[in-house]
């Protein structure tokens, strides 16, 4: 299929290249070029501008930072939305908010094209390996014809409902849930040092037994190392996700308690010098609240 | 060994029983009697007392309801404290209070006798099988004496350190932390329904991928059924649990807001009627604060 | 002076009246223009648009709903902000987000023009009285000239600091303080039901002694007589207010967590159906929370 | 009357000190015998014992620091109870737990005593000058018996009901809402700060408009000097109350969110060190949550 795909970033490129090697004619765009010159290599085309990039496509990919790049690259004036072709189908596959996701769904309704929400869960590592989990949700019709391409994509398509931003919902809330599983780990693993017990026995023992999942093994490490100086996530990104999940709960008047939390825990970081900083930092934030250094 | 075994309710008796079967000259009590008769069968003796049954023993063994159960059972009046030969161990593996622990261990050392924290992790089903998870922690010695008597009860039996307290510190932070799920799963499916998502596509989505962990599944599960009526552990109990959990953190000046946090909320949840249900009940009341039946 | 006077609600009618009063040459705009017509009769020219309004203004004064109000009317094509001469000075007297004043600022600097932030405190009967409280931030020399009309406006004039955001924050911080005053009655007055203790005599025990505060006074009776029906100020702009206050403190690194907390009550009371509810009813949200009707 | 009185700390000194000059006989008790020497000159007794102290009294008055004393000087072993006259009546004064009032009044009874719960809203310069508010509580006869007596010591005796706890959950509640204000205080005046509003100028607007209660302004001024060094009230003693309505509210299955989350915050702030300071140090937590310093 002829696939337009926009966003190099650390995820999209290894997705973009996933694409070129399963045959499809790939064309892609990033707002800095540069970033393109491995893919051509690897076979795809190189488009300077996002109308150029959609020009003949019937799949175009977003892999881009958030709303306001989508934005840019696909509604805005220079945007990919006009040069697409009727009956193409935009795949948004980032993180967004809810609200804009619906937008974009209204926006492709009326130019004729079809729009899915499809975002991923994983790191580059998976993101290279095709094993990224994909939440899909729209119009079953054109989710179908997509398949082929999310499944080069993610070791596992599930898919969500037949509303575009159900997929979104789900991403959203589940960031949330792994920002609720970091609150109470550092919350925990405090307490425990606190009473003299070794923070990696501690996160060893939680993870060998009840709470046996990565997300849970991950930042318990990262937390019990308190080694949170080089940035997987950076700590303002985590406050981005966590206003993305209580925002599309708002929407439908409805309240994410232990997300308000949270937030409120990253704004203590932040406004304690901790911006620079993995989002595990609230690990820190929890002992020294806890009198530890 | 000779082993005296306190508390036949549905995790002590399938423990005591693999003692029995393990060839520990085992001798039981329980507060109603009549619940001893499967185990006098199985070849354990049955004692009418507490002093009674610790009178010969070399290990005590409590796993009774509470604090004030122990207290009672062990040292009170009536209770095992004063039988129980100088140099013997008594296991508490239950979960108590940190303070009650510290208690029971200071009350040890004054007779002579070992204390050792070993609390567990797992239902009626793993106790059965030996299949629980054993945090235990007391003086080094002392330890490796039980250490047979406690991996005949569980799969692995983790060493957290050499003060008994650390153990139940990391059974009230382990429950803690069981809390937490429950309640941000509560407050994340009742936004996925708010949005149309079918709540057990929503759960099977999220227990696939990041959250592949038991604790999610049952009781992501449990609340995507919305069916909360038979109590596998009632709500009372998870108050019970939050509040030793806070206890324990307020004792070292520590504070554990996601757990203040569920407990207000459960006791919302018992302030609208819900005390007969199981704790997953959280569920049910972050529906209906997001206008959901 | 030349004063154009934008915005004609309850709050913004009897202010427009006492610039009439007080001598001043009033020139009003209002969207929906048949409001104007009482301020006609007593003086007032009326104008169809801001643009026109403006043109000869010496002052202009908003006292619209929210920021997208005066951007649309001050800001936008067919906005005022071009209209309005050089020097004129431009006083937003309603509550606006701190963001959105910071853009105000920097517009009418653009355009050689001033801009004073003046919000203020009381209801419609305080601004027929010209009782309302001012708190007025800005430049010192624009704010001395303006000064007389704001004297017209309130019983007393705060100023608060040189830069028109500072008052702004005032207002959305004092908000956030009432709100929390709601929250906190909204909880002790169910508890004190719970035990029998009688509303009325409740708050009026408070409000005789500790907190013989007005706001004490008129939210406890509001919660007192579990009278929310006739929103004084409806649900929905309390979580707007409470909103403003968040995202003030967002956006330097701050958390404001009672705000946090407010704000998730309302989304839950939004949720159980409160909507068209004075904001009092978070008094009846922590009733039904503790099982009271 | 003849009058035991308990309890000569800064409160309990003024307050018997008034009932002397007011006539009536008065035995005055208190662990530290030295601090009854004041009042030897003024005309008391002093009773070496709490017993002897009670023997011949009409009324028993006790203002001592918590349950524990009231538990120790009445009802354990060497207490009044036993010698206090059957239909005397004891007034609790102190700030005791609703659970324990509940408690008195049930020994009390059995004893054919009378119990009255009057806890008492001031500082020690309203009690020398009799200006305390009183909440006061208990069956109506013995209340109207008791009367003179609390009014001797009161501005004001404000009746909440029949049952003596009442009196003690709005003398609880009460606290909780001071400290309600303390915490949001103590977040506001960290959000103007931020914005670089002079933290006296902001106080003084909100004491001088809506929030003219005293408590705002006394907490208000100590949290905009950041002068927290002499407690006036100390820290681990606003813990105390906030748990005390926490637990009243627990008994009725009902939940206090804003005290759980002013608990949470006073742990913080014992967790970093404060533990000497006055408990508007909450405004110091809050700043530097917020950065600072």
């Amino acid at each position: 299929m002829k696939i337009a795909f926009f966003g190099l970033g650390n995820m999209g490129t290894p997705m973009a290249w996933r694409l070129v090697r399963a045959g499809h004619e790939v064309t892609v765009w990033n707002r800095t070029l540069s970033k393109a010159q491995p893919l051509r290599t690897e076979g795809a085309k190189v488009s300077p501008s996002p109308q150029e990039a959609a020009k003949q496509a019937e799949i175009l990919i977003t892999m881009l930072a958030d709303d306001h790049a989508v934005q840019s690259a696909v509604l805005d004036s220079s945007g990919a939305i006009d040069s697409l072709p009727r009956g193409a189908t935009h795949i948004s596959m980032s993180t967004i908010s809810v609200e804009f996701s619906k937008r974009l769904a209204s926006e492709h309704r009326k130019h004729g094209q079809h729009y899915i929400a499809a975002p991923v869960f994983g790191r580059p590592d998976a993101a290279d390996a095709g094993k990224l989990f994909v939440a899909a949700a729209g119009e079953k019709a054109a989710l179908e014809r997509v398949m082929p391409v999310l499944q080069a994509l993610g070791q596992q398509v599930f898919v969500m409902g037949d509303k575009p931003e159900m997929a979104n919902v789900v991403k959203v809330s589940g960031n949330f849930l792994i920002a609720a599983v970091i609150e109470s780990l550092a919350e925990a693993i405090a307490l425990a040092r606190k009473y003299g017990i070794d923070p990696h026995q501690y996160v060893d023992f939680l993870t060998s037994t009840l709470f046996a999942a990565p997300v849970y093994k991950t930042y318990g490490g990262l937390i019990a190392d308190a080694q949170h100086e080089k940035a997987g996530f950076a700590l303002r990104l985590g406050l981005k996700d966590v206003k993305l999940a209580l925002a599309a709960a708002e929407a439908v008047d409805a309240s994410l308690p232990v997300a308000s939390l949270v937030r409120d825990h990253i704004l203590m970081a932040l406004g304690r010098g901790f911006d620079k900083q993995d989002w595990s930092v609230l690990g820190k934030l929890a002992a020294e609240n806890a009198g530890l250094r």
